[in-house]
Formats: C-alpha cells, sequence, structure tokens
C-alpha cells in the first residue's frame, strides 16, 4: 500500500562536513536488518533538539535532554531500532545512559557528549548486550557517505527510507543539509516526530540554531499526522558542523532566512515522507484551512479532519461521502463557529456552502477526486484571515493489521 | 462481530401511560425496513432534551431545540432513520417544518408541538415525500405496547435494537420507566446520544425533568465512545407523561434520587448497549480513571485511551502490547502528570507502576485477559480523588470495512 514518492538516491544524499555515520545489525528486534546507529560529530558542532510532550516519555528522552542543556556541546548520536526504552522506569534510564558510556569511552569524550535515541516496542526492556556489542562494529563503519544506511537503521513499521538533501550557498561557501526520519504509526508529533535528523556544515550560532530547529519542526514535522498518536520517543535533532567555511549564521539576518528555507525544504519532505509511508495508508491528504481568527483554530479543524475515523475510511473507500468531512468540522471544538459560513473544496470542487452542500455540485465530481490518491481538502472558515496546511493519510484495513500483528 | 447481549425481549419493554408508538416502512434509504417513528404523547406530558455541540448539527437538532424551548409543550415526536437532513442549509430546515406541519395537521395541534429527528448520511437532501407518504401509516400503528417496534424503526448500522425498561414506586404509585436508543458508529456523545428516547408516566416537574436529562445524559450517554466523532444529530430527550398517579417530583427529594436511579440504569443500559453494538467491536471495555485531582483530567486520560488507534488495534489482536497505553495516558494532555506515580490494572493484573513495567506483571496473565471479549482498563492516577468511567470497544477490520462501504 503507502503513497510512497521513489525512495531517495544515495548519491543525491550529500555528506555534511564533520559528520560521519556508522551502522550495525545488532539483533535488538528481528536478526539480519540493521537496527543500530551511531553518529560522531567533529568537535565544535553546535546541537539543538525539540522532543514529545508525552508525559510518559522514554528514557532516551530524558537522557537526551538532559545531556543537551548540560551545555558540554555533543560529539555523537547512538539510535536504536526494535525496542523505544519507554515505560522501562529506572531501569530504562540506567541502560540509556550505561549506553552512553561505552560510546564516550570508545571515542574518547564525556558521556554527557552523547545523546541517546530508541524507537520500537514500548514497555519492554532495552536489550543492552547487544546494543554495547553493536557499537565497535557502528565505529569500524563511520563513514559521511553513509546517510543511506544510516536511514534504513533506524526504520520501524516504514516501508522506506527517509532521507532528503540540499545544496545552498552562504556568504559564498557552499554548504549542505541532508537529514533522515522514520515514522509510519504512533505518528502525531508535538514539537517533533519519531526521529529525525538533520544536520548541515554551515556554521550557525547556538541562539540562530536553537530558533531555527523549532522554526522548521513547527513548518514540517508538527504538520503531520497518521492516527493522532503521540509517540512517547518524538525527537528532532539539528546538527550545524561548522566546517562550511561561512560565517557563524545570526538570527535576523539574511543568511537565517536562506538556511530556514533550505532546512525547512527538506524537514518537509521528511515529514510528507512518513505521511506517504503512514502504516497501510492509500491516500495522501494535503488539508489546507484557511479564513480562521488564528493558526491555533485552523489547526484544531485540520486535526479534527485528519484523526476522524470516519473521515480516514471514506477517503480508504474514494467515497465521496463528504457529510464526514462537514461533522469532522462541527465537532473541532469552535464554540462560536458559524456553519453557513464554512466553504469546502476538495481540490478544486466546491462541495459546501451556506451550511450545506453547494448547489452546484455533482457526486461523479466528488468521486473524481476522491479517486485520486493524492487530495486536497480545503477548508474557508470564513471568519478572518489565519491559515494552515497538514498533510495525512487515510485508514485502511492494512492499518489494523498492522498495528494488530506489530508485535508478532 | 459485536459484543451484544441478548436483544431485549418485547414483553420486557413496559408500555408507558400516555406514550403511544407507531411505525411505517417509508422507503427513505432502502425498501422493506421500518424507518419512520412517530410518537404521540399524551396532553400535560413534559419533555426535555439535550442535544449534540457539533457546530454543523442537523436541521432536525435546530427545529427541535426551537420548539422545545417555545414552551408550548410537545405532542409528537417524528423519527426517521437512512437521512440525517445534515449539512442541508436553509432547504433542510424547511423539509423538517414541513414534516411537523404535517403531523401537527394529522394530530390537531401546533407544529412547535412536534419535534422532529434524523440519523443516517449526511449532506444529502431528505425524501421529504416518502416521510409524508409514511405519516399516516404510523398513525394507523400507534399503539402502547409497541416500544420494540420502534427501537428497529431508528437503527442504522446497529445490528440490534436498543431498548430496556425499569419499575418503580414513588409516593406509592407504580411507575414505569422505558427508553430506545441507536447508535453504533460516529459514537462520541457530547451532551447526549445519535437518539435516545426515554418515557416515563411519572409525573415530574419541569425544573425536575431538566435537571435528570443533563444528569442521566451525562452518567451515560455522555460516557461512552465508539470512534471519537461527535455526531452533527445527537439527541436525547426524556418523556415524562404524568400519568403514574404520583405527586410530581421536585428536585432534592428522595422520589428524585429513586427516579434518577430508575433512569440512569435505563440510559446506562442503552449506553452500553450502543457500544457493544459498535461498528465492528468484539471487545467491550470497561475504562476507569481514579487518583486523579478533577472528574475532567479523569476524562481526558480515559477519552486518551478510548481513542488511541493503536490502543484499539490491540484490544482487536488481544494482544497485551500494553504499552500502548501508557503512551496514551502520557498523550493525555496533563502537563503536570508525573509518570511514576501512575499505576495500570488490566482488570486485577498490576501491569505498570512506578513509572514502566511492574516486576510482578507477566506477559502470560495480561493475555489471558486480553483475550476475554469484556475487560476493564484501570489506571490510578495517584495525586487526587477524583474519578470516571467510560465504555468504548476496539477497532477492527470491520470498523474500516462498515465504513467503507457505508454508502454502498
Amino acid at each position: 500500500m503507502a503513497v510512497n514518492l521513489p525512495p531517495p538516491d544515495p548519491h543525491a544524499l550529500l555528506p555534511v562536513q564533520g559528520v560521519e555515520l556508522g551502522v550495525a545489525m545488532a539483533g535488538i528486534r528481528k536478526s539480519g536488518r540493521r537496527d543500530l546507529l551511531l553518529v560522531r560529530l567533529a568537535p565544535g558542532s553546535r546541537v539543538a533538539g525539540v522532543f514529545t510532550q508525552n508525559r510518559f516519555c522514554a528514557a532516551p528522552v530524558t537522557v537526551a535532554r538532559e545531556h543537551l542543556a548540560s551545555g558540554a556541546g555533543t560529539r555523537a548520536l547512538l539510535v536504536n531500532t526494535g525496542n523505544a526504552n519507554a515505560g522501562t522506569g529506572a531501569e530504562g534510564l540506567a541502560r540509556a545512559r550505561t549506553a552512553c558510556e561505552e560510546v564516550a569511552g570508545a571515542l574518547g569524550c564525556e558521556p554527557r557528549q552523547v545523546l541517546p535515541f530508541s524507537t520500537g516496542v514500548i514497555m519492554e526492556p532495552l536489550p543492552l548486550e547487544r546494543i554495547l556489542s553493536g557499537i565497535p562494529v557502528c565505529l569500524s563503519d563511520l563513514r559521511e557517505d553513509n546517510w543511506a544506511a544510516a536511514a534504513e537503521a533506524i526504520m520501524t513499521t516504514d516501508t522506506v527510507p527517509k532521507a532528503c538533501a540540499r545544496r545552498l550557498e552562504l556568504g559564498g561557501w557552499k554548504v549542505s543539509a541532508t537529514g533522515i526520519a522514520k515514522g509510519a504509526g504512533m505518528i502525531r508529533p508535538d514539537m517533533a516526530t519519531m526521529l529525525g535528523f538533520v544536520a548541515t556544515d554551515a556554521a550557525v550560532t547556538q541562539e540562530a540554531l536553537g530558533r531555527l530547529v523549532r522554526e522548521v519542526a513547527d513548518a514540517s514535522f508538527n504538520c503531520i499526522s497518521v492516527d493522532g498518536d503521540t509517540s512517547t520517543n518524538d525527537a528532532f535533532v539539528l546538527i550545524a558542523t561548522g566546517r562550511g567555511g561561512n560565517a557563524p549564521v545570526e538570527s535576523g539576518t539574511a543568511e537565517y532566512g536562506a538556511l530556514r528555507e533550505a532546512l525547512a525544504g527538506v524537514t518537509a519532505t521528511l515529514a510528507q515522507a512518513i505521511v506517504r509511508d503512514g502504516e497501510g495508508a492509500t491516500k495522501f491528504i494535503t488539508v489546507r484551512v484557511d479564513g480562521g481568527t488564528s493558526r491555533a483554530e485552523c489547526r484544531s479543524v485540520a486535526y479534527a479532519i485528519a484523526h476522524s475515523p470516519l473521515v480516514k475510511t471514506a477517503f480508504f473507500a474514494s467515497d465521496p461521502n463528504l457529510g464526514r468531512l462537514l461533522a469532522a468540522i462541527g465537532n473541532a471544538g469552535i464554540a462560536d463557529l458559524a456553519a453557513d459560513a464554512v466553504s469546502l473544496y476538495l481540490d478544486d470542487v466546491l462541495v459546501a456552502a451556506g451550511g450545506g452542500r453547494h448547489p452546484g455540485y455533482r457526486e461523479e465530481d466528488g468521486r473524481r477526486v476522491m479517486r485520486q490518491s493524492e487530495i486536497t481538502v480545503r477548508v474557508v472558515l470564513g471568519r478572518g484571515n489565519a491559515a494552515t496546511t497538514l498533510w495525512t493519510c487515510d485508514l485502511s484495513h492494512d492499518y489494523v493489521t498492522i498495528n494488530a500483528e506489530y508485535r508478532t
């Protein structure tokens, strides 16, 4: 199923000076697949991250936050798939710290200069021995041109690896921005997505990097939903190695704008790739809401549509049962919404206006659009100038199958 | 599929003095099935209702609210299935009013003494001619012992009719309370459910009736969810004909408590019957949350569990992938929730405590409970004394099938 774009060409995944990646088959959950990734960063690299708002956040999220906040700088990232190390209490924290100590010992840095990340099944003990055994394998595999293998080593129910790169010029210096992400289910990021890593060799001040990570997450990973479930392990990390030669980019400059645009291009591609590979997805749906009084209320409407099982099954069936869209809009919690001011479009087809079906709407037009694999729902609230865009997918039999059989 | 209890015995559905019911096959959506219900109320009957909070509320909801608010009293209810008359704009309102006028003409009352209700597909024109043709058939069928046929005439994707009755004594007078409801999908009532009608021949003051309808809805229909989608047509109506002989029941009296208990028994049975017949349901799940600082936060946690597609598919699979329950609890929007104060039980099995899996928890115990068709999830938040209970079901292939093929 899935509505993936063609997989990224490994040669298009630009190396980033100062970022080396190594992978291993550690047998964490299944044997014979890449499931451990080590990323080594050159000295002086700056790192900023945003993490899940889930209150049962995973042990590695807690440790990575602590280590980032220590201000010691980051020299390595350790990422495993197959086990989320979430809902694992004090023992889970201890195991995440031990893994960081092992990496620090091997690289000759401090444990707090290592950030741990995990993804996979929740509430099962992290198989620490397997991870410790895999670390030397990762070390021997470290290369700057290894982004494609890295994207593969963080997959869970993903059917394709997700990676993207951009090149740009900053003050006459050519720099690159390359990123990877994973995720297909438990996807409704709140501040970040289920593991996204983007690196640039541009030099950036720490203040500007902290602003960039929030701004680009907000415009990409925080605008997608597969199933409305915010993960325990969401993390998005932005790395700037400073090896590109440019003068450090500061907030509010033209260079900041150019870099943000390049990074936002990478993260939007990665975020959309997650939705396209959404568990069981057969349709890629863009939900555009405008004419609201605030972005927040536009987002409420967009999420009400994206999270309605009735809307999502209608998309799966290619059935223009579009009254369900009106029901979802009415269900978005906007107490003073005037139903008769709302217009609803399916691609270019005006479906509803004035509180009900538009007189010119013909079922065959709705059916034509619903048959497409890529569809834009546009809602005009008719009460202001704010707008937002969200990406989501449909709800199919395969979503149920994948999640009923996830642990088998 | 479904986890229905045995269908109600028609003889157990006590007639309510002053309430006559008549049904017809009007061919509204499909031919050869009962799809129109007329309820005639004796003069002096009191009626109170609560309705959907969906901003795209249906035309009949708007008209029924108006007619109730007029204070003219209610002499009849007209209910059709097969078409929701929602998302139908001004024309939908006009058709609902015309149907009321037709009933009023036949019964010799005012149009505002007739309350209209519709359920079925959204954003399609109400087939008014068929309804007008069906009204005389309903009139000729009016009987006090016709509750079983009435329950059948309001079904949509329901697989069984839903009805329940209780008898009680008030000041030495024997009175009855009988009700019907429908609903299987688009079920997450907010103030009321997708059509519930409960009548008693007890005499009740209008003030007490208005309080009763809110209190019993809050403890029954407002505590269920099938798919998190609040319908455009939800309505719950409580009728007191005053023919039972008792002195009118007032708020705050012992009689009020006895009547509330009987009515709450009827509505809880009807509400749970909706969940048991939830679209594609194979499991009936009770979610109990206690130890919260407020009922509102307990409800947030309960709904986060009830609305998580990942939790619901794990129940469908009988897979004790219970980390998903922790993720849902963490995702309930309680910003200061301490994960390590939370305990999670599956029936009598302590699954998680102290932020992770309980040391005594064994997967085989979880698997044993997950295999049952009725399961209680109990969450102890460990921060206060408030509690709530919610009823929901799992998410199965049949939910997707039913909703992908709803209009075919």
